[in-house]
């Protein structure tokens, strides 16, 4: 190919999802040839089959700096298990359990090697916590910035095996934890981040352990710096014999993501305002900043918590668990997908939408 | 912790090798924890235990613009297939057949459509070759460059694996293929670039497609820019029943990675210059350059041909393919890693390197 003579219509016009479509159907030949990869592209994992009774699901993400992380409001230890934490979160969204990991980096040679040491210890500390093993992966140098690529693998039994599709009208919509935390607190961190900057310009000092030192704002800073993936709610699931009929979970933002599982089941919803579940440091931080927190729940992104959908007559055992609220109800997809406000009026949620790259 | 407090020792001081050492110490828990992880850092491949007679083993690699490919010298859909090769190569190299491909990619957002078409055609042109599915990944944004990571997952029968460690005094050493030719083909890709560059420096026209027109040195830079993973030389050894004692893909040169199996194997080797099977290209190439072909088979790298050692009996099978060589012999680890060159002489192997991150 020719690169001086393409015709360049950027990715920028087609975004995303426009690109996913495109790389969909070109590698769909390759997945045709190969009948154990039983899912590639368009959930949170590709699934595999091991063995007759049991599939492997697999994920990776590439974190790039200044798109991804700032070092700036990000301690690199949290860094080095938030990148794990995020690909665990994709596990979860299957109903399967955290295997391994491989991990690659590329580094500027002026790295401190302090900070690879560090990052790996967060890493492995949070291997530890969900019972996982860091198993290598790839160290090369880059010239500027910093790329981290995480891989995980994870398993689960063929008949609890968890997609986006599968919500039926009548199932129920949950969601785990609560939501708009990260979004706030990345907002907390910005200003943070932009004093801590002035102060510099003008030559002041600024004792940087400030940015952990933001305690009135401890819960969603660190909803945003750490987020955990919920392996409790998979174990959950499994002692109470529970399977959801769907399941993602939430890096985009409530809106966006409850939008991806009524796509794929081809289904619709009604979200009930008032039943979700906001951080509330969120309404706080929200309050400062003359935003609403129900933004940052529906478009903020980056929760990490488990959105999915039950059968009715799971309600007792759902509602039983502290960390888990019913939000809402899936509907024939003719009747859209709408969030009733706590006013009862019905909003289209498709008009509010979540983060997606390369939109400038 | 506080960067600002770190003591900045940067990575370019331990060099690539170093910090590996600093990283797999920092994850040996995470390892020892979980008993199904076979091999973590230290191999071509991280190994998994999937039941009782199967061995998953996986790689990942992150491919950096710049620091890994240059698109002035390089197709873009050779690029895409030089990606996948180059992770399937490191799976070849366990003696697995690969299975299943993830590739995530970050992009600038101005980068066209088609580039990105493009990569995946080729990835996936060769994903059919190996018989093996792309089973997606992630796309995301990037600032400046592109960074590609390839994730590659295999099986072996647990009985069939073949690790760098497991050479012992008195097998032969043997290697694929021809050696050389990715360097050599560097160096003229490199030398027309930079006649591409003064082109348009000087506002002259330069058709690029001369690049894929270098007749007479279209082996040398097909080794380069399309190194074929060798899955023919793995059914070889399954359908002849040979299960080498040690094996390596040539990323780094022959050298440095006939260093690694001794120094995994706790023995020395001696090398028989004559023997080394040097594309002949290479050689002419090298005059040219006034270098040594020799030099580009021992420490180019590129190669991704497979390096490996197997009993002496087994001599007859593997000298009746046409496409390996037996170049040298496993001895005592106190004999040392030597090379025995055309005058007959013991030259220390050790002291010639191969590719090494970091190092300015």
């Amino acid at each position: 190919m020719n690169l001086l003579k393409m015709s360049f219509k950027p990715i920028a016009d087609i975004g995303e999802f426009g690109l996913i479509e495109r790389i969909s159907s070109i590698v769909s030949s390759s997945l045709e040839s190969s009948p154990k990869l039983i899912e590639g592209i368009g959930d949170d994992c590709a699934v595999y089959e091991l063995s007759s009774g049991t599939f492997q699901v697999v994920t990776t993400d590439l974190l790039i700096e200044d798109i991804h992380f700032d070092l700036l409001t990000t301690p690199v230890q949290h860094l080095g298990s938030k990148a794990l934490s995020v690909s665990v979160s994709d596990i979860c969204a299957m109903n399967a359990r955290p295997c391994y990991a491989l991990t690659s980096i590329a580094l500027p040679p002026k790295t401190p090697v302090e900070f690879v040491e560090t990052l790996y210890r967060g890493m492995n500390e949070t291997a530890l916590l969900y019972n996982m093993a860091l198993a290598g992966g790839d160290t090369s140098s880059s010239k500027n910035s910093i790329s981290i690529s995480v891989m995980v693998a994870g398993e689960v039994e063929k008949n609890h095996i968890t997609y986006r599709k599968g919500a039926e009208p009548g199932d129920l919509v949950c969601v785990t934890g609560s939501l708009g935390g990260s979004a706030a607190g990345l907002k907390v961190l910005m200003r943070e981040k932009n004093l801590m900057l002035e102060h510099i310009r003008n030559g002041e000092q600024y004792d940087r352990d400030l940015m952990n030192n933001l305690g009135e704002y401890d819960k969603a800073i660190s909803q945003h710096l750490l987020p955990p993936a919920r392996v409790d709610i998979v174990a959950f699931f499994e002692k109470h014999m529970i399977v959801p009929t769907s399941m993602i979970d939430i890096s985009d933002g409530l809106a966006s993501d409850i939008a991806h599982i009524c796509k794929m089941s081809g289904v619709g919803a009604k979200i009930d305002e008032s039943r979700i579940p906001i951080l509330p440091q969120a309404r706080l931080i929200a309050d400062e900043f003359q935003d609403e927190a129900l933004n940052f729940a529906l478009s903020g992104g980056e929760d990490y918590q488990l959105l999915f959908t039950i059968k009715p007559d799971k309600f007792d055992t759902i509602a039983s668990h502290p960390d888990i609220s019913v939000i809402g109800k899936i509907n024939p997809e003719n009747e859209g997908l709408l969030l009733k406000d706590i006013y009862g009026m019905n909003i289209d949620l498709l008009s509010i939408g979540g983060y997606s790259h390369f939109r400038e």
